[in-house]
């Protein structure tokens, strides 16, 4: 079945080269810095009655996920959380209301508000539940698209705790027999500290890919392989792929996140999630976020964290041009990468974007420190 | 890839045909009650020094993988647990301890027991926490083979939580990109309530497969599919197989359980655990174990998982005959056949070799209800 795939694998190129055009690593294109991109982010939000301390939260997320070259989620998504805002669908001046409480776990109402404004709120929640009990798990209803799960798990991980985030979606993957979809690609992030900054962070669907690789192979006409989606409805397959090859284990790793998620906090689930976009109808999306404190347990988790990614990372390659890598290498690659450049590299198209916004919010264009 | 697969599909029946022989589904074999089955566990542990209510915890572990048709985890694996108690590399004796507790978490020393002493320990400490403070994290070393995870997530099940398990395992699947093995199939297992016992019940490894999976086949002289395993190191490949359809998210998986597991437990991790079937060293394997209790959050738990399943068993299958299932379907017609015939049909394969360990051990033959 990958026969169609590896035939057009010239065509793979000029993936790449989009992805490079659209992910900032040109040579010729200007770089804006960080902090530049994050006031942009905030200013823009402000532009359209988002509280600013609501605005820092979203510019947060979008910022960190540029930095590590996780684009699909970085400023290119902006428009996305302004239509949302603009269409009353998202409450940008919600703040999130604890509905019930223990020492170790919460129940969260996200009022409807932004994603990343839910999703901090309920990490510190439960970084201060872990600190004083060893875990602590917080579950909400009521929110909204999140952005990269990394930025909350990362929270976790700068007070040096394992940290565990999940989110249901809008429904586009089959689960496993089916023929149209009805669950969400439900993505899980989970980081843990290891020395000297050398962290595990792992962010993945429980897709065989996401939406948005599928999106970017579809803008190309590039074909989309069929192990990642049915060609005749377009649905995702659950990781795994094929029912040979354990496509349940992808199917039920939704679920449970699902379970974790909008059957927990009593939020929408499954296929009654409203469609990819839509600014019709609230999204009552359901968030679950656990930390955990490794001093509860055994001494020297750092240590062995650093001593197995070390012996992974050591394994012969089957490819001796494809090292062995851990979950989080990739990432950090490419934020050395923006720090030695001193800032992100957009594409022209990216820019133009932002440009058009400015004016038509009136706030001050996005400034590259470098043309 | 799955040329190969395919062209010997008719070499399938010979598998399903030794599935059903050693599975108990044959018609004219003897019958053996739970009741029965559970007994001679207990006396031939018993009769290699097991205290009679440790071995009482390996015997439920066992008849309840026959009874939900987990084979590979059932009496077949008597053996394995008697070889270690009598080669001193477990101590049947041992009990767990308590290194560290808070109201939320606790940090176990297994001190070498038998897995499903320490396993049911930990989880009954998950649960009374999770009861006082809607969470309970419990991790431990110094374990063994805790047999099926499924039990452990049903003790939780039985007072209404959802109940999480996690462990690492003997060193067979080789991460992405690397040519032998060096972590586990390290499995995980979740059930959470739904109403009237239609529960959600998933069970599995990390991997494609799991290793009994592939031994059925090699014992068979099946041939072993290229996404399975690696054919010319034998090395299991992790979930999503290829790196093309996101294996790393497997090997991710693998790797956050270990985190969970050896990591904070501070037991034997990845590449450190012994081999399969060794009997030389002590396995000090490490174990995780959650229970969530859903009353902490919204209500209608049961409710919303029963609405979810039932959506989900109703969806229009791509193949009519195959309808899409949900997590613990397969398990509960197996139940359901074993009621109504009143025990297990073990193979007579089995049955000899039950006799055999009967004489050698010198306790009170396995006795069927029916011949």
């Amino acid at each position: 079945m990958w026969t169609s795939w590896w035939r057009t694998k010239h065509r793979i190129f000029d993936v790449v080269k989009y992805f490079v055009r659209n992910s900032g690593t040109v040579e010729d294109t200007p770089i804006v810095s960080l902090a530049e991109c994050r006031r942009f982010v905030i200013d823009c939000m402000m532009a359209v009655g988002t509280p600013k301390h609501n605005a820092e939260r979203l510019a947060d997320n979008m910022v960190e996920a540029d930095y590590r070259g996780l684009h699909g989620h970085g400023i290119n998504r902006i428009e996305m959380f302004l239509s949302e805002v603009q269409h009353g669908s998202c409450d940008a001046a919600a703040s999130p209301e604890v509905l019930n409480e223990s020492a170790a776990t919460a129940w969260v109402e996200g009022n409807n508000g932004l994603g990343p404004v839910v999703g901090s709120f309920c990490m510190n929640l439960a970084i201060d539940k872990a600190k004083n009990l060893g875990v602590g798990l917080v579950a909400c209803k009521g929110s909204n698209h999140f952005g990269i799960g990394t930025t909350y798990v990362i929270q976790a991980l700068k007070k040096d705790l394992v940290g565990l985030c999940f989110s249901n979606t809008s429904p586009v993957v089959a689960p496993t027999r089916a023929r149209c979809p009805a669950i969400g690609t439900n993505p899980l992030s989970v980081a843990a500290p290891g020395m000297a900054e050398d962290n595990f962070v792992l962010d993945m669907a429980t897709s065989v890919v996401s939406r948005g690789k599928i999106e970017m192979r579809r803008k190309m006409n590039v074909p989309v392989p069929l192990g990642w989606a049915d060609p005749l409805t377009g649905a995702l397959r659950p990781l795994g792929s094929t029912e040979e090859n354990s496509s349940y284990k992808g199917y039920g790793l939704a679920i449970c996140i699902e379970i974790l998620c909008g059957i927990l906090a009593g939020g929408h689930y499954g296929p009654y999630i409203h469609p990819v976009f839509t600014t019709e109808t609230e999204a009552n999306l359901a968030q679950c976020f656990v930390a955990i404190d490794p001093c509860f347990f055994a001494p020297g988790f750092q240590e062995r964290l650093t001593d197995l990614t070390t012996i992974l990372r050591n394994l012969e390659p089957s490819d001796p041009r494809k090292p062995v890598q851990v979950a989080g290498d990739t990432q950090r690659v490419h934020m050395k990468m923006i720090e030695e450049n001193g800032g992100i590299k957009y594409s022209a198209e990216q820019l133009k974007s932002c440009e058009n916004l400015a004016k038509s919010l009136d706030v001050k264009p996005l400034r590259p420190i470098k043309q």
